[in-house]
């Protein structure tokens, strides 16, 4: 492939939209055409996004300026694509929706989860959850990917194999997240003598990003899956620690063998399980700016419990890196072209 | 009361000896005598303890200078106390244990959990365990008192009530560490880069305060207990989330009723259950300087799950502050004595 | 002194509001009476100050209701005090006002400094700057007291003894402050993600805070003084270095002498100045939760520079500590009453 | 230029030798052939860097393996390069120096900041500064070269150009630095609870990187160059904020032709200089795993004092990737190959 093609964002001021930003800037295939932001229309983008400065002129412009593209990605929060979805699908051939409106498939999941009536449940089944791992022949092909939620990555990927090769009776993920996921706005919460060195659960139960848990690994409603998500000191990051009950015998080598069959061969999913050492299980700090899912595990030999622990960089394979990668595999693409920058350390 | 008694720490220069310093340095009815340490022996103790200086010209002197007196508190790790254990009994009249030593009542349970055999297993029985919420008239009555270990109290203390009141078959204890509990010395894992911004599961399965909480929690051995510690960012402080199942029907009230029931005259349990605001659940920011715990709740309405949460300064009613708490029951002083100070907002 | 005072705060919900709730409640000559608040009006005050849970009833009042007292507090922001200044005054025997609206005693510096003309110059003179240990005598008589700003305090202390003892050129204080030091109102700088590990200059020349330094130090305007601030990790605390170039010869025991002759006796004053250890200089860890300035320094060989550091609490010693200090004054107690605690190790 | 050129690594289990690793395994002109440590050896590269894991399957040598190659690089500390000096010339083309043993030309320098005489005098000469921006056609054609150290490589960018048009007559450099300056060896004054949420100054004056910035910027003397470096709550970054004081009159937009003159063309060079938003001047967030180095300034109109700060990562543009940088001059590439990727928002 070697003409470039023309990549817009709308909604490019928020946080994965400005990870979006520097991914495709990097982007050896990618001309990156426009970016739009109601609030900073007309401003260079190095404005809101200072890791940019020098590296383009871009500004910001207001949504209704939006060109023709190849790839649109729609960088927005819950409930605003929507309403507009058919202006987004008119101006571009691909669109990547990062948004939750379009992630689930059953409308009545809108319902209970968003409690609210989905507007165009028509177009549910035109969208392909977009994780490639799990989805990737219907990604390569399709023209709509809706991009799964950060906490939901973070549990569907370690999670996926397993529901698969064993009868799972009960898990319980308990997910440690950086203060990035929630947003480029400020609010009470988020003010920095409030937020700085917590450990808030802030959702114990019934958060929305359950809705794509059940829908990817429980479709038949027989395990009890249960979720609660915590605030802790970190910009970027996820780290899920997730206690499973299995129903009948297991050895820790069936758990890995049931991974490398899954995941052997996948560019971004990397299996930890050290003796020895300080990284010997998963870790946010490990896969900091990087499109990697670390996934570990150990059996608890007193009460059989399976704990398998997975880091992600939420921005990265939690939104932005995983859209990328959708967008690779839907142009034909390398799948890792541009996503494939090394982690730190130390960081 | 009006004479003070006489207390001194073995083991003077490590956390829980700075913060017993710290404590018994303000408390109205203690003369502090001495506080070993063979590192820094001869030195005064705020040059290992800076927020000391200017507060006492106390040096360090070593174990065998040890003087009677009426309280002493050893604060000592695991295994340094067994073998020395006559002698300290020697100088003494109450002794408060701080090392796991005599924590466990049932001798097998070293072996099982500290992969070693208990040397003075006849002494077992002779030591209450230090928990004033579940004993506290033994613990008036005890001259030796072996004080729970942190991530034990953060868990036991939500779970004791609940146990007894419910059918429960299941709980996950998934706990967030700062890093003070793992001690005064370096290591590579506790080297600041290293350490910085982690979640980190170090020990998945098989920690020894499981052990406490076995004992103290599930004596008949019917409820799987499972616990996973992580190391978060933070100096002081421990969240627990802990994912409990009941057999049987239940509603947030009857957990409400059963915290009230147990907890509603303790001076240091706070149950914390608010509809808004940023601190609706415990944190340890909150807790954090004070021998609080805090206690809040939910019942997830998808699975039935109870989700209890707690917060404690690991330094405080994880160690020092519960160390005290103990002394001052065994000496029938008000309980509270020295170990009320306030938290702080923000920190 | 056997009766308790009566005391109120005006603006009780913001962060200096909320340090003075924790230290009066817990002051043993303190009736704490009320506290303002327009937002939170008719709100339990543990709401918004999670510390206080369990401690007191008190709710929040609109300012209106303000009942007459013997110490009146005033927690609010420049400019917030003046327009009302008179209403105060016939509320209260004793005001004492944490704004900056009194600090400065020429009406000209607030044109300059503030870029505001002064509306009740006649009352400036009526103040004094409530610093104890420089204006003890005049604090003590007095019924109006101004409490200096937090990065004026962490300048002041450390500089008056010496502008006083030596023939100083210039000064350049290079500070570092803590998140609370910007208040409890969130915006986007505060927003977590992007507050988070900053080293910022955010105001590199021109401060406020630097009129009172140059009141207190600088009265004939001889002395070049240069004062830049920084936003880094911390919630609680400011640093200062400072700079300082001094005409003549001296040695590091003048400046010792120096400042035993001047802090010797104060209560809250520590000079640190170790050889060896972690903690040789000053640090706003240690001191953090108190209410102590510690001050330490060292001689530049090679350029002849005298470099000197302080560290505070800038709730404390910054704000509401020295307030309250201030208060034991004018009220004839022991001038450490209630904000003496001591610092913590770790924290 | 088609074929890679073989580098080796000496030191490769600290922090420098592992961001080395990270950029070399990435560059697309380097074969990386081997990297060397005692401790290690024997060892996957990837159980010390967790970062590259899946990258590569190299293990750690022990350094009398070293093959022969076309470049070399020491990631040692001081002291551990001139001894073996010869056997390193002798195995590449082109010797890379990270430690501090050949930066200073003149040998007295060695006596007077390292109190040790140097070994090896005779090489100095043939070792440039490398420092592409001050010395880049030297870098060009030079086969040895010495890394600048980190605190200097954040005070002499900013200063060089400033000292060269602008009598100075006194410069105080403030820094405030990252753990991970410290290297990768823990101590007590790293260990996480005594290192977290510092402000610390460590070494007020004297510190032996002085020695580089006297040697860059005051080669006859002329100028009183201060330097304070502090601890800070940061892994990763250095922020300087330098104070000026220059005779004769200046206006702001004589500092930004200096800088655009001397610096406009420098692909690691950003001039930042915001009248709004949260990034007005330079931060080392936002260059956090770059090769930048942002500068920005203000004019004090009070005092005149001339304020410049600067931010790099201390271990790219501070060590590793200078390092780099200069292979690529040496090696007749693109400057930028390998060490061009962009910086975080937020991280």
């Amino acid at each position: 492939m070697n003409e470039k093609v023309n990549v817009s964002i709308v909604g490019g001021s928020g946080y994965t939209g400005g990870e979006l930003l520097r991914l495709l800037l990097q982007h050896p295939q990618v001309n990156l055409t426009a970016a739009t932001s109601r609030a900073y229309a007309g401003k260079l983008i190095h404005k809101v996004h200072p890791n940019l400065r020098g590296v383009t002129n871009l500004k910001f412009i207001t949504p209704d300026k939006l060109p023709d593209c190849d790839v649109l990605f729609l960088a927005l929060p819950h409930g605003a694509v929507v309403d507009k979805v058919d202006t987004y699908l008119d101006k571009t051939d691909v669109l990547i929706d990062m948004s939750s409106d379009f992630r689930l498939r059953n409308p009545q999941d809108y319902d209970r989860y968003y409690a609210q009536k989905h507007k165009r449940p028509d177009l549910l089944e035109t969208f392909v959850y977009g994780m490639p791992e799990l989805h990737r022949e219907k990604i390569r092909t399709s023209k709509r990917i809706a991009v799964p939620g950060c906490t939901a990555t973070g549990a569907i990927l370690p999670l996926k194999p397993l529901v698969d090769a064993f009868n799972i009776r009960q898990v319980i993920i308990d997910a440690k997240v950086g203060s990035s996921a929630s947003g480029a706005k400020s609010n009470g919460a988020t003010h920095h003598p409030e937020r700085q060195g917590v450990v808030r659960s802030f959702k114990p139960s019934g958060h929305r990003h359950l809705a794509e848990m059940e829908q990817e690994l429980n479709p038949e409603g027989n395990i009890s899956v249960n979720f609660s998500p915590h605030a802790v000191e970190l910009v970027r990051g996820i780290q899920s620690t997730i206690h499973i009950f299995i129903d009948g015998e297991y050895e820790e080598k069936d758990v890995w063998q049931t991974y490398l069959k899954a995941y052997g061969r996948e560019p971004f999913i990397r299996i930890v399980k050290e003796k020895s050492g300080i990284y010997r299980y998963p870790e946010p700090k490990v896969v900091m700016g990087t499109n990697v899912c670390e996934i570990g595990f150990e059996k608890d030999q007193a009460t059989g419990r399976l704990i398998v622990m997975s880091a992600i960089d939420n921005l990265m394979k939690g939104a932005s890196g995983q859209a990328v990668q959708c967008m690779n595999l839907a142009l034909g693409l390398d799948e890792t072209t541009g996503i494939n920058q090394l982690g730190f350390h130390p960081v």
